[in-house]
């Protein structure tokens, strides 16, 4: 029948370009819902706050690398604590947000030495090699990024040749933080938790998700966001390549080699008091040679 | 990364109309392979034969309603056998051939009276009341065909309206024959069986599954074939919804009534005799008043 | 500024298909706005009826081809003033009627001798071979059809590869009777006369017309037809390459060779009586060997 | 034909966006054609050069608002010459441009001064209010981009909407410099003169002309750049409203007042010393109250 000939299930919204959530601010409406979503500008929960700057600090991290910096918020917020860091994002409709910011805050010393660059994962060290050097100290690519990278080849090398690219920009003995959402649970209860760790939010979004399948193997979510707030409603798709914590970690290995310190967090907390997470979040070091 | 932007799962090939597979014979070389694939004129199997034509027998069936004739090749099946047939379908591109057939056999009574029409399932009763009489003695939906109709409204109303339609068009005492294949397997196993029971075929198609769950319920099937012969090879993809057997059943006792009589096949054979067939086929029928 | 970047000049109306106008007989209530713009089944004006049987009797014509049969129309006529008609179109949407007309109609000597296939002009002599046998009598193609044909390569090539096939479709002393609207009145006027001389309606369509120019060159015409009749109102737009009266001639005169005997017409009527006429009438004679 | 069906005439090159050519410096190779086009970053020419800023000395301008800067090309020059320059646009595309050459000399004064924001002309006096104060001394929108804004209404309510925004932006004496081609030549002979008085350039585009009249009006003149140099080649197209002189001049007098000073060039010089000149530049002042 002819209803059945037009289904085409898009992996996202209609003029919503690649990075998805965050082009909505092209569109002023959809901004004021994003920005009633996500609350003040100080936005990032203390949580995930003091887990990276901790982290960090600990490890004694100066230079970081941002490889999904999309409009800054996370950059600033290491930049505001000290950090020397250097910015990449694939979408120039994100940057700009990013470099809008910096400018305003040129006067500020740290602001004034901040790199931001739009760089594609699969070219990244090439893309970015002058401001290499001896390599970053940490690189990170957080709040469910690196999931939006999907699996053309179905072998996944394109996961592959991004995590070599940030694993090559790191020195000797510097960290890459990485994470992707508990998708093992998302194909298991076919449903996405609506919380977010990463943001400060009292509005809630309800999250429709669909799970693709293709020859057995999930090979796509998609997330239906529906978020309320003030009037104001919004609803767009973001996909995802839903990335499990075996396979994830496997790949993992491969790359930075087996001897390769790994660590696993849920929520910015030890796996041993976190049940269920609703992200992974993975710490690995490159050896030193 | 911009390559998840594209990411689309189109249901269906592209430029490739409502019914799919069968309007790729508008392309020659297409028609071509999918003609190798299903092999000569006489291509239904026996098995399918006998057991329709033994059915509508024993049941003393005279006028039948194709519901889901495409080009023509069970209708003319009946038509060779003795039934009155009207046959109907919602694709022009497919009719073209059951006319074409039509008006080459004009000479011979059973064709000159051959009912071929464009319906739509959802408007059917509306759209060939001229030709129902007293209603038929049998409708027949066979060959997956019902699954082509997707459910838009999330709660199968269309498929009740469907299948309402055509319980409309029986008399009292009349029987649907209508099938599907075995979903609740191809969910389970993420693969769909190459063997068609329908065409006698000595080539394979190899098929490629893609399933899509929405909020955790299967919503969509997909089917990518690869048909070889003849050094030639071709790729199309059809989708279709997903019927459970359990919930099809209920839907069908609901529309017939509960104590409408329904008799349930497992590739054309009894279900003690079969285990985990392709398809089911099942027949209920109209209880006289 | 963004606005001008979404400007497109579509050549069709959105989802009509290659045949343009009477595809819109698809959707019910386009095709009845139609039928109310182009009155009654007998539909054709006597002039044109008259010009053309006169003119196929007075040069002895018994075979006609029909090149661009559309529903039928025409070639309907022919069959009943005693024609062997042999009819071609390019669009299955419109054949469909066609097709239709000769089933209901199949009791009749006249119709059920009646050929109509799928063919396309550029391949059209090796589509129809087995119908041509000894050639056509007269190859018509009339009511603006050929003008549909764009000029894809710059040059005029698919103008002259469809002429050339109507040419060999002709027995020697076979005649071509072609028309195209008075494009050079169109280009100089910007605008399109709405009264049609092959339609009895009573009815009034606002042609909107649209002119093309690429490199000074006139290369497309487009007229946005919206009728009224009858509290309906339907808008739709068909394009056409704009045939230039001289250099018509001149590609007749080129596949036919110097010596064939040419003749034009004036809406229908001899060009000593018209003045400025909508429509150009060419009558062209294949030279006996 | 299928053939004439699918003809359709796209305003603008496929993924190029709103502002066209510049927007080919997303995608490397085309960015590299266009720079060995329009020659080095000292590209504008003297000729321009020294008439935009005699002009705008001779009438003591110091703040200007450039309001199609696009990469910044021509406010760069300005803000070299001591100028104090608010840049707009509407392609972020192209602004990007801007943005980083405004980082990279962030330490120069003028440049820590510079003021670069998204608008639409359609909006502009809301969009920049912050950045108006007392009112612009000059406005100038030059380089043809006033003609990429298309007539969506067929009455230019879009032009005088725009022009009324710049005219709002002017302090009263201010002045709006604003240019277009001569498209009544363009026109006349269907073609557009390859060479530009803007960009040194030793190559030459071949630029192949469309013009569409709607209803016998001009409405649309699209031109397709095939530009040579150092074995590669590009081709995009942009495409324009085809601004009369007359018309032109007379939206500008309606704007700005029957009594406002106007004054017209021909390729930066005076009418008197000019034939046929490929741009016409309008220097119109906003009167005193």
């Amino acid at each position: 029948m002819p209803t059945s000939a037009d289904s085409v299930f898009v992996a996202r919204s209609d003029g919503i370009s690649a990075e998805g959530v965050r082009d909505q601010y092209a569109d002023g409406k959809a901004a004021k819902v994003w920005e009633i979503f996500i609350g003040d500008k100080n936005s990032r929960t203390d949580n995930y706050r003091n887990f990276l700057v901790d982290l960090l600090r600990q490890k004694g991290c100066k230079r970081v690398l941002d490889v999904a910096c999309g409009t800054g918020v996370d950059s600033i917020m290491l930049l505001e604590e000290g950090f020397d860091v250097t910015s990449v994002d694939a979408s120039d409709k994100m940057l700009k947000y990013a470099l809008k910011e910096r400018w305003q805050r040129r006067k500020e010393a740290a602001f004034d030495k901040w790199t931001i660059e739009e760089a594609n994962w699969l070219t990244l060290y090439d893309d970015i090699q002058e401001h290499i050097g001896d390599g970053f100290d940490a690189v990170i690519c957080l709040g469910n990024s690196f999931a939006h990278l999907m699996d053309a080849s179905g072998e996944q090398l394109e996961h592959k040749q991004a995590i070599k690219n940030f694993e090559k920009c790191l020195k000797p003995g510097g960290m890459l933080l990485i994470d992707h959402r508990n998708y093992d649970n998302i194909l298991e209860t076919g449903s996405t938790p609506a919380k977010s760790i990463y943001y400060n939010t009292s509005h809630t979004a309800d999250i429709k998700t669909s799970v693709l399948f293709y020859c057995g193997k999930p090979s796509l979510v998609s997330m239906d966001y529906q978020i309320e707030g003030n009037k104001l409603s919004s609803e767009f798709r973001l996909s995802y390549y839903p990335h499990g914590l075996k396979r994830f970690t496997e790949i993992l290995s491969e790359i930075f080699g087996a001897q390769a310190k790994h660590k696993l967090f849920g929520d910015f907390k030890d796996m041993n008091v976190v049940q269920n997470p609703a992200f992974y979040i993975h710490l690995i070091e490159k050896p030193r040679a």
